[in-house]
């Protein structure tokens, strides 16, 4: 079953599903940007500030990434948006020319800047940085996202705190809806595609009018938000099955902030088609390894002082094939660089190597086979 | 010409001249070890804790490494010298099969130790990690270096600082010549090349007697020790211009500490095969570029921020293939890892390439005019 959408109006450079898991709803498609093909579901790690954190692009390409993350508040508080774009855009400023999402950073405005006002026009803050005023409005992060040029981009929206009451994460839903509208007006460049995100916190008639009026616009794909921001693992479920079967079907999935082997899994059977996290990458400069299988090996532990064997058998990364374990914990117990290098590029092959082999599940239809294999072990 | 002198009692991989420079001491020679040829003159990266700080073995081998220099001290202490050995030895544990030469340590006891006591047994001292009590005789530093199992390794030796009298230098040299022939008959382990260590601080006469007390002795090689430990530059070719002239000929000539393009060319001329300093990769994470023509680059300074240019546009590194100033200056204006990483690779390749191009002028004949190149860049 193939699905072809395009989304002229959008700009959008199309998603195909090519096939799907009879038994969740799970679906292996591929989105095409001008910056090449994204087989889905995938898994796009976070280059924050124009990089993935310890890892160069050869070493991206390497692990098999499709996708990558950059976060537009971040650029523009430095090195600049103008610069980015005076540069010849993100691709070429970062050396990195496959496809990449930027997030609008609506999350950093709100949690990491110093927030001063936020009305319907936008908001104003100062900079984590330096401490230099900015406001953001809608048009203006669309302005910022068309400078640095990425290939998918995400329009402002308000970021509701877990525990907010309703009657606010309603106020916070309703501005994010009308900042949605302003972007999509907004929005020129093109083949650049503008996804629409869905809010409504943790109530679960707020997240199905969010999704229904999101999936009513012409959005060329969605992004779930303000989930993984702290709550019980269960009510993101419940938020997402309220939200999925909402969403235009043949347009893609993405889900911020998550990024353990499990929410993958699980993420993927919730319907969703690229997530992105900091959580393999950070994890990793916290001396942790992740193993396919699920389990979490602190590389720092005396256990692995003398351990010959590479950080996971079932790894083909050049961590793996070239290091033992013993030597991994050397490094990161004398806070050796190469440490957490090794640790990032082990993780990074961890979980994009997991996305290639779920997606290759469901085109075969043993999706189910693996869910059932993975929580065995 | 090709001079081959073996030196069995002493288990030497062999040493070649395959060229001279007419007008100086320099020459162009092959050093043999179990892990390969070092074609010399060369730069060797400094790997302390049995990692080049910053890149991996394979960025060592791009930017043409042949040597790699580490520490028998830090690793003694972490992660201690048997547990290296019960991983297979240095080259596997750290993943490097090429050349590897081990300083005995004498430096960082002296300077980075808490120094209890020195007398003709040795050293003892408190471990710089964790206040542990160690000590150190000549013996026992050869057996920790037969356990890290290097291709080169160094006796422990009297570092003797700068500016320390006349008395005081000779009584350290003495010493270190008592623990010379004690190292020599202590060293066992086949394959293994012990070098000899020259000191007599700034004091001709002693840098001659100990340039003949020790190439009387059958050493595989020659260290000179003590030098480049913060006197004027001139001193420290004029103790070269003593040394260099009374080591035995056809055995190859380490320089510790020298790591400068300037005095890489000119400790050549000085008639030094091989050398290594922490200064190429130290400033790289400093944020500071070397380039080719002996300048250096602060990569933080603004007028990089809109500069397109690569950092050498004579280099052919990655960093330079694939990035340009701009995007350095971002990295490490942002303390990102990459910034550190691309910094070291770049730097590695200047100096290693310097060397490899400092070579071929020997060989050609034209080591007098790339000094005068040089000079006039």
């Amino acid at each position: 079953m193939a699905v072809l959408r395009e989304s002229p109006l959008n700009h959008s450079p199309g998603f195909e599903i090519v096939a799907r898991d009879p038994a969740s709803r799970a679906r292996a498609g591929i989105i095409h940007t001008p910056h090449g093909d994204i087989p889905t579901p995938c898994f796009a790690p976070v280059g924050t500030q124009a990089t993935v954190k310890a890892v160069s692009p050869r070493d991206l390409q390497e692990a098999g990434a499709t996708l990558i993350l950059a976060n537009a508040y971040h650029l523009a508080m430095r090195p600049g948006a103008d610069l980015v774009a005076q540069m010849g855009g993100l691709h070429n400023f970062m050396g990195w020319d496959g496809p990449i999402l930027t997030d609008s950073g609506g999350f950093q405005v709100f949690s990491l800047a110093d927030l001063r006002d936020i009305n319907d026009d936008g908001v104003r803050f100062q900079s984590h940085i330096d401490g230099a005023e900015h406001f953001f409005s809608p048009e203006h992060v669309i302005h910022i996202e068309e400078q640095l040029g990425a290939d998918i981009i995400m329009p402002l929206d308000v970021c509701t705190a877990y525990g907010t009451d309703y009657e606010q994460t309603r106020i916070d839903m309703e501005r994010t809806h009308r900042w949605a509208e302003r972007c999509l007006t907004a929005h020129t460049r093109l083949g650049q595609a503008l996804y629409g995100i869905v809010q409504g916190g943790f109530f679960a008639d707020l997240r199905a009018e969010s999704a229904e009026f999101i999936a009513d616009l012409d959005f060329a794909g969605y992004a779930v938000g303000g989930l993984s921001v702290g709550e019980p693992k269960g009510e993101m479920w419940a938020m997402l099955d309220v939200t999925v079967p909402r969403l235009t079907d043949a347009r893609p999935r993405h889900l911020l902030g998550v990024g353990t082997v499990d929410d993958l899994i699980d993420g993927t059977a919730a319907g969703i088609d690229t997530f992105d996290c900091v959580h393999p990458t950070r994890i990793a400069r916290n001396s942790s390894a992740m193993l396919r299988s699920g389990e979490r090996l602190n590389m720092r532990n005396a256990q692995f002082a003398d351990d010959p064997q590479p950080i996971d058998l079932a790894c083909d990364c050049y961590a793996c094939r070239q290091f033992s374990r013993a030597y991994i914990r050397h490094l990161v117990k004398a806070n050796e660089i190469l440490g957490l290098h090794l640790l990032t590029v082990h993780n990074l092959h961890t979980v994009i190597g997991l996305m290639r082999d779920v997606r290759q599940a469901i085109i075969a239809g043993q999706f189910a086979d693996l869910r059932t294999e993975m929580q065995r072990v």
